[in-house]
């Protein structure tokens, strides 16, 4: 095993192979802009440890890394679509620096390039990887889809919710793993173990997200404090927030989540009074621990070494404190 | 063998299976609402003949021609948004009766419900399909993309528009047959015919769509007849005028094909006695033969029975002359 950062080194270099001039260079421009934008690797550098985790080398499982980077990628440019977003890590989307259906045809291509990328591969491999990517996939689909209706909903419960970041954000973690553990010809519940492990690490991830948008360190989260509230985004705290409240406190919360301030810093203080006089930003913690915990808990049920068990918790801390 | 009917029923039927209701309704239904708009169901009609030909039951067929034919309406309700289509077989696009982006998403799943079904398939069938299909999927998108791109030039070859029709529309007639031929397990060799057979019939048929737009008999056409005039659409009846005229005309052709007038029957009389007297017309009819004759030259080379080969070689007329 290596560190993350050897990893991530192996990634890029790889990545930039693929990345070369192709034409029409209308389509292929556009692929390269936002695989070269950067961003963490998390997801490949996952596929990448789980290959050595399950004693085979990291290189065997670039292709399936590759493939998982150009998916999420695929999936960044057509929401950015959906959601009118200028921006991508600082840089314009690229439906903003061509056009939508520029967005649109060169985003159809890369999710078939991501099937390619497992074309390398013995039959029967291949035949996983591709079988595992097209469930993944079809549930990111839809799991984007339930954050949409979600938008013009008052009644999502908590535990829709959880199913809509599991399939929106936390499938693709558990699969990116599942992924280097099929390219290392583990068992099936080797195959199992780390897909969950790497799934509630995922829900984790979100739900930390959640709670960092409202009360994170301004200088570290990367992203603007308070963005859900001034989005009126029903993320976990907002619906726990909703769960705990009397009528009044839900009335006056559905009504700040309705409006548009100019000056949003007073909206941003009230809810996240409300967040935390409810009892919700405790809960959020609480929520956080458990899926954390259910992750780490999986892990003892895998057949590895401990230093392996170790390196995968302190992998899973380092997210979970974003130091990545 | 069966009758072309009978292959479009049995195909239809299996269809009704697949589109049953399913969650999240708001990205499946559009899906369901597209496959069930109907149309001629070439394709998949294709792959089943192409099966039995290669003396496999149409029904092991059934997987692969529904791919197809999932694959073709995931581009239809993509390139819909893109062209800002209002209508499709005389009833709403997806994005004119949901939204753009509910076009997009149901469009992405689609993709991904397409290599699904080669799921049922033994390994190595499903590995041959998968990337067959990746290859086909990715070459329509190419094609489209410089579809996209020829509107903006006046440069565009006969060999460049060749290249766009054959990447946009002929690839996927010649990869449905081949879809059938690989479910059968047919050789090397025959694989290889049968796509060239329906890739080049895919040419023709292309070219044959050119022509009729402007020649057609408004009766039979079953679209405006004169619309690619209409819409300036550089077709190889275009390409071939330019190529043909002197530069006095070249100019009168180039300026014609930048006005929109509100009546346009002086302009498309004017266009297509261009069409005509400049030798295009004659030009783009021999080119329908040629490749007609291209796709049934290679049927010789294939190793099946006459009855089979008469039996294509009537469907392809029928297809030219459009009686499907």
């Amino acid at each position: 095993m290596h560190e993350v950062i050897f990893y991530q080194e192996a990634f890029v270099s790889y990545l930039k192979q693929f990345t070369k001039k192709k034409e029409p260079s209308t389509l292929y421009d556009p692929i390269n802009y936002i695989l070269d934008l950067g961003g963490k690797r998390l997801r490949p550098i996952l596929t990448l440890m789980a290959a050595e985790i399950f004693d085979v080398d990291y290189q065997k499982a670039l292709g399936a890394a590759l493939s998982i980077e150009v998916f999420h990628n695929f999936s960044l440019v057509h929401d950015d679509i959906m959601d009118e977003a200028p921006l991508r890590r600082g840089e314009k989307t690229v439906h903003e620096k061509w056009s939508i259906n520029t967005g649109i045809l060169s985003g159809d291509a890369m999710l078939i390039l991501a099937y390619q990328l497992f074309e390398n591969y013995d039959t029967h491999i291949f035949q996983s990887l591709a079988k595992l990517f097209s469930k993944t996939a079809l549930e990111v689909c839809e799991g984007q889809q339930y954050d949409v209706d979600f938008e013009t909903r008052n009644d999502v419960t908590i535990p829709e919710y959880l199913k809509m970041i599991e399939y929106k954000t936390a499938v693709l973690v558990g699969a990116a793993m599942q992924m280097g553990a099929i390219v290392a010809e583990a068992s099936e519940s080797c195959l199992k173990n780390i897909y969950e492990f790497g799934k509630n690490l995922g829900i984790a991830f979100q739900l930390q997200d959640d709670y960092l948008d409202a009360f994170g360190d301004p200088r570290t989260f990367g992203k603007q404090v308070g963005g859900d509230i001034i989005e009126n985004k029903k993320t976990y705290l907002y619906i726990k927030t909703l769960e705990f409240s009397n009528d009044l406190d839900k009335e006056s919360l559905v009504k700040l989540f309705s409006s548009h301030p100019n000056n949003p810093s007073n909206k941003i203080e009230n809810v996240k009074q409300m967040f935390v006089s409810s009892g919700s930003a405790e809960a959020t913690k609480k929520a956080i621990e458990t899926y954390t915990n259910k992750a780490f808990s999986v892990l003892e049920e895998l057949n590895i070494s401990e230093e392996k068990k170790t390196l995968l918790k302190d992998f899973g801390m380092q997210l979970m404190n974003r130091e990545v």
